[in-house]
Order: C-alpha cells, then structure tokens, then sequence
C-alpha cells in the first residue's frame, strides 16, 4: 500500500515506518524538519500541499500531536486552545482533506493517548484531546465509509520512561514497537470507528 | 447551596433551575438574553463578569454549550473549531475561573452529549466535543479536589423529539428531568471525575 506517514521523525512515527517499510508497504513520510515532504500539519494550507504531491494513497497515518503539559492552575484559555489545534483541528484536517486523496476503501489512523482513560497530574490538556480524537473517530466512521477511519492510544512508551517516567508512576510502559503493530491492525485490518488501546 | 446556573434559558437549563430551586438551593441564572446575570461564556471577559457578580458559590453548572451539525463532507475546519470554542474551550475556562469563587469542597458539572458514545450522521463536532469534554472532567478531577468536578451526558430528551427525533431513528429519548436529576447527584453526592450518562 502507498502510506502517508505524518509525524515521521518521532519516536512512534520512527518505529511505525519501520514496520510498514518491513511489511512491505511504500511509505512517505511527513514531518516538520525531516522527511519526504517538509509540512506543519497545524497549517491546512500545508496539508492542502502535502496532498499536491502524493496522492494514490491508500492509507494516511499520523503519530504527530503537540500537546502543553501544565499543572491545571497554571494553564490559560490559549494552552487549551493550542492543544486542541495541534493535535485535533490538525488531525481532522488531514482526514476532512484526505478523502479525496485516499482510496475508497483506504484509511486513517489517528493518534490519541492514554491519559483520557487513566489522567495525570499536568494532563489535562492532553486528556481532553485525546477524548476528542477518540470521539471524532467514532463520529466520522459512521460518514466515511467504505473509508477507513481508527485511532491508537498508547500508555508511555517504555522508551521515554527516562524523559516521562515520573509522571507515570507504577505504570508498566510498552514498547513503541507494540503500539506500531497497533497501526498495522488499523491499516491492513478491517475495522473502523475503532480505538485501538496500546498497553 | 448558591447555585450558578450557566444556560438557565435553554430547555435542560429550565428544567435543573426548577429541580434545584425546589430542593431549597439558592440558584443564580446566566444566559446570554435572560437570567440574573446576562454573559456569553464563549467570551472569557464576560466569564470573569459573571464571578465578579456571583461569589460565595457552592457549584457551578453548566447545561449550555453550541456545536454545528453538518455531514461530514459540509465540515469546514471553522466549524469544529467554533465547537471547541463553544462547548469545550468555554466550559474549560468557567472552571478555571471558577476555581477562585467556588467553596473548597464545592463543584462543577459540566454538559456533554450521548454522540461521542453513539454517534449520529452529522454529529462528528459534536462528538468530538462531548469526548473533550468528559476527558477534560476526568484530568482535572484529580488536580481540582477537594473541589469536584463531574459531567452530564444526556441522550436525545423527549422534549426535543419533535426537532431531533429524525436524527435519532429508535433512540429511545428521556425526559429533560431525568437529566436535571443527574445534576443533583453531581451537586448533592460526593463523587468526582464522572460522567453521568443519562439515557
């Protein structure tokens, strides 16, 4: 399959083109600094050129979301707000302008995340949109179809427990290679309106 | 209990003014065209003008929240964010603001909507902005307390069959008061970082 892979230089993004390349899947990667195509998906504009220069996609796959972690008394209207724009308007951008680019029975794979199920102390920007993702998901399936449309939603990655790990006490991390078999589950599976929970 | 009442003009927001004053709580009313307190809540300042009015709170609740309904392939990306700023971004920031003006063990309830759950044709702001919205209540439960903070999730109510019943084929609707009862048990009972699911 032709995969657009938005968020490629992160560690998740690293290990889910790893494991499509492996599975035999043409991949393309987008990133901010890196990658085939150089794109900000927080910019539709951006995304609108993305799509200029690959299309025939099968399947569109993000593990890109910028997100401020805060303790609640110190988070303002605008922290929200950027969290919203940077992990759910951009997601739903790429899918809203992504239909007309993936194939009829292609996909989308959204990236959401745990602390909406089990919050942290400073999550509550990210909880909020990860529910939204989540919710999104399941709302657009039901009008996308036969396209595709699931999100993965790991708990910290064993790999940044040295970066998150204190944030997470007593919880038992995976490895991001476990929640990169979550994408292909979403990519060459069946399901849709899906929330794929990597932990 | 004093009681401000975010919402009181719409149909659940009569139907919880009615309930909480007839069981002896003191409820003050906001509305963007009637209540004690005039105030659109999708604008901050306006919010701090409530509070600047209404202090010595007890709880604060919330039944008021707008959000477009379109197919998906209609959605514009104005569109979600309008829903964000609607019903997430203007519920978030009457609890943050709130926190300053409402008793030590006293608390918020939140709207959200059965759509994240079960979605309909249409609904995918909507439902991406009830899953933020019960995410955001469960993350900062736990960085509130002792104050509390639950939210309300109510199906298609029989009072609106005739607007919305097309929308929600062999939905079974509940009475608006079924749902004002779920906010006295979020008001009245000790619990936090829930959902109240009302269907």
């Amino acid at each position: 399959m032709r995969v657009l892979l938005v968020g490629a230089t992160g560690r998740l993004g690293c290990a889910v083109g790893e494991t499509l390349t492996g599975r035999g899947h043409h991949v393309i990667t987008v990133g901010r600094t890196a990658g085939d195509i150089r794109a900000d998906i927080a910019d539709g504009d951006q995304i609108a050129a993305v799509f200029a220069q690959a299309s025939g996609l099968d399947a569109v796959v993000c593990t890109a979301g910028d997100v401020p972690y805060k303790h609640f008394v110190d988070m303002t209207p605008e922290d929200y707000l950027s969290a919203y724009r940077g992990k759910v308007g951009a997601q739903i951008e790429l899918v809203r302008q992504g239909t007309r680019h993936v194939a009829e029975r292609g996909s989308f794979t959204l990236i959401a995340g745990i602390l909406n199920r089990e919050p942290i102390v400073t999550g509550s920007a990210a909880a909020m949109v990860n529910g939204a993702v989540e919710s999104f998901v399941r709302a657009a399936a039901i009008e996308l179809a036969p396209q595709r449309i699931n999100a993965v939603s790991p708990t910290v990655f064993a790999e940044s427990m040295a970066a998150y790990g204190h944030l997470f006490p007593g919880v038992t991390p995976v490895g991001v290679d476990v929640a990169a078999a979550a994408y292909v589950r979403s990519i060459e599976g069946a399901e849709t309106g899906q929330v794929f929970i990597v932990q």
